[in-house]
């Protein structure tokens, strides 16, 4: 029954946020889980999502986490358990008993469990895989022989499929004498004699066409088939860049070893974007599930080499002190070019980083970006040069500042478009990923280049 | 047939970028379209996906495009239409033939052509609102009719429904009798009498059920359903928390209106995460096929609220001068200082940034993770007091400026785990989206807070 349904546009307020976890059921599960009340904790929990009961673990701090778990340990399903955030996910397996964590991980598919336990240690891992039967854990044990981040580690090895000559009627035959078909599947898979997929054909199509049909007739063109040891980022861009719902994915002898589907490209998407954003602010790997040591830890060699770059920025402004003690309106004013030309490279830079995660940036194009990012870069100085001139010439009452602090933040605007885009184009040709390392470079260029180019300038021609 | 399939895990090096657009590809496809040849050009595009075809006009410059379009416009189909980034869209459209606009636009599914015509001026709207057929055209407009970024605006009007009381056989025979279903469709919607939805049911389900089973009794728990004035944002967090594949939109009654799935949510994630890293880095909505004046018209306004805080710091650096006059060792230094805190502060700020984004930051836990940030702040202050310290030491041989460099590197960092946490939280409560102005609240207070101890510690210590 297909429809164009009609409707009334009546326009409602909705400013109350429907999704972040509610501050009071957070706070009625900590404190039925101080108080021990089993009952009310499970009114809390009871209405909740897996998801959510996820999150509210995360949320709550170490202490509380315990004693939630102590209480309701066996409330823990798989579901709940594959959403924990991995930083969190050994401490609540350690907390569960034996018997709970082997119901949870039996109900869950094998891609599920491979993504649950890939980050524990080898005894945890141990403890988990006991508790899978023979099967089930010869299949982990495989995916696990992937390498992490593969294909293989994504696909689940649950497929629905069927040889090349059968109809629909075989197919729907063949799937009514099957109880055992995975939670999702959107597509039958053709296999050829050698069992290497050939083409799909999807759900929708079978039920809507005659029994009599081949399915050879019936399949779609968005058919592609991954490798089992591709990257998953690249996995993720496919997915997101030709709409696929699912794919097979093969081994080198291109024979069909399982799927992936939309659902887990869609967390990996999600996943790599979260990486890129820590990554270009300057935090490795943090969540806010880690303790104050954690992330103190975490952030302690960024700012290890950011203090590097800082002290080389120093001993070039230490180049200059003979100027500097001579006028001490250029110590004032030489922060304002550096921090300029560090804000124009970050912008640059931003743009180049997320450009080259996209695939948008290519050699194609990248000498027009290049230039662009010059001229951009010019252009933006020259407009501030202007209006830095005459602040200089106004605040201190000295035609030649202005001059200088002008003539500064052209070069290093400059400076700030070219380095933007030139250094994460070379880290990433160096298979550096360029979210990582360009800012610390961008910055360290554009703080030397504004430093430089202010004090020599002033050198040259004040003193 | 449901498989368990085996493999051989034979590793194999692919260093190769499947997926990047080759550089070749592109310059083939411009070279042919200069010398006019459109024999060649149409070899160059056969092979390529429609997005990979939408991409390489991206890469190309505007000249190269306008040549390209003009010798085989009648390539560009609606798929590639829809794909294509919405800088050039209006520039694209402008360049084709009203009849290859009309036959591109005629394939789509309705929410691609609202995608496709929204950002489109009035005259473009109206000239391809006209090559639909009324039906089509009456429900373009009506999706129209719902605010930017609603789920209305998301969502497609071709739904597949079944009353409640149907049967698996009535379904199957019911898809049979219709050849005008929707592209991709992966759950049948059961409607009340009033056209309410009820539950869902995959096809998988369907196809694997006897055809005496009733519909009612094997659907599915996952099943939601969005406000069709919900933000876009909202419906793409719903779908990847709670791993949704299709979901109906209500109006206010209740009633079906559409369906919104996977593929789109993740295209609406996706867009929302290339504006949270475009809005961190100071850029706001740019994209690699802008000008260099758009570039630099859209990176101005930014530059200049970067340029006021800086003239600010510079401020606070000015009511310093005796000082820094007679110690000129404090400017070499000083911009160690603000540095640091401006790292550091990134560095609580994009975590915080992010989990706001993710819901993962809520009221639950604001007040651990202030703790948190405050503490490891002071944790690293006092660890880079210590270096710098001795460095301020050495290099300077003045025991009292490594002091003073120390005292102030903890404070700063403490003002940078604290600003870096607290004014993003303060941005979303006030319903800014913190993305967008964090980076320079807290850059301004590392600055001020970073000068003013050094400087004002220097003066008390030191003058």
């Amino acid at each position: 029954m297909n429809d164009q349904v009609d409707s009334q546009n009546t326009p409602e307020d909705e400013t109350e946020d429907d999704y972040a976890l509610r501050n009071k059921v957070v706070v009625a599960a900590v404190d039925a889980a101080a108080s021990g009340d089993r009952e009310r904790l499970e009114e809390v929990l009871e209405p909740l999502h897996p998801a959510d009961i996820a999150d509210l673990l995360e949320q709550v701090d170490s202490e509380d986490r315990v004693s939630i778990l102590a209480l309701a340990g066996d409330y823990i399903d798989g579901e709940i358990l594959s959403e924990i955030d991995e930083d969190i996910r050994d401490e609540v397996i350690e907390a569960l008993e034996p018997e709970v964590l082997a119901a949870a991980v039996q109900e869950l598919e094998s891609d599920d469990v491979v993504d649950l336990i890939e980050d524990l240690d080898e005894p945890q891992q141990e403890a988990i895989l006991e508790a899978l039967d023979v099967v089930d854990r010869i299949a982990i044990e495989k995916a696990l022989s992937y390498p992490e981040y593969s294909a293989g580690r994504l696909m689940q090895r649950e497929v629905v499929i069927a040889p090349e000559h059968w109809t629909v009627g075989d197919t729907i035959d063949h799937l009514r004498a099957h109880d055992d078909l995975p939670d999702q599947f959107y597509h039958v898979i053709l296999v050829d004699p050698r069992h290497r997929p050939t083409a799909y054909v999807t759900l929708g199509r079978i039920m809507s066409s005659r029994r009599d049909v081949a399915l050879r007739d019936i399949t779609e063109d968005s058919f592609r088939t991954f490798d089992v040891l591709e990257e998953e980022g690249d996995v993720a861009y496919a997915f997101n860049q030709y709409h696929l719902i699912s794919a097979p994915v093969v081994d080198t002898d291109q024979r069909l070893v399982g799927i992936i589907t939309i659902d887990d490209a869609m967390a990996v998407l999600d996943e790599e974007h979260e990486e890129d954003v820590l990554r270009l602010g300057g935090v490795g790997d943090e969540s806010l599930s880690n303790s104050t040591l954690e992330i103190v830890q975490r952030r302690f060699p960024w700012l290890g080499v950011n203090l590097a770059t800082a002290i080389l920025a120093s001993f070039v402004i230490s180049i200059f002190e003979d100027v500097l003690a001579a006028f001490v309106a250029l110590a004032v004013l030489m922060p304002i070019v550096a921090s300029m030309g560090g804000n124009a490279g970050t912008q640059s830079m931003t743009v180049a980083v997320r450009a080259l995660a996209t695939r948008d940036l290519t050699g194609s194009n990248a000498l027009r970006v290049i230039r662009r990012e010059a001229t951009a870069g010019l252009l933006n100085g020259f407009l501030f040069a202007v209006v830095m001139g005459i602040v200089g010439l106004v605040w201190f009452g000295e035609p030649m500042i202005g001059v200088v602090i002008a003539v500064a933040m052209v070069v290093n605007l400059l400076a700030a478009g070219l380095s933007g885009v030139l250094i994460p184009l070379a880290l990433d040709k160096a298979g550096v990923d360029p979210a990582l390392a360009s800012g610390t470079f961008v910055t360290t260029v554009t703080d030397v280049v504004g430093f430089f180019a202010f004090l020599g300038l002033s050198t040259v021609i004040l003193l």
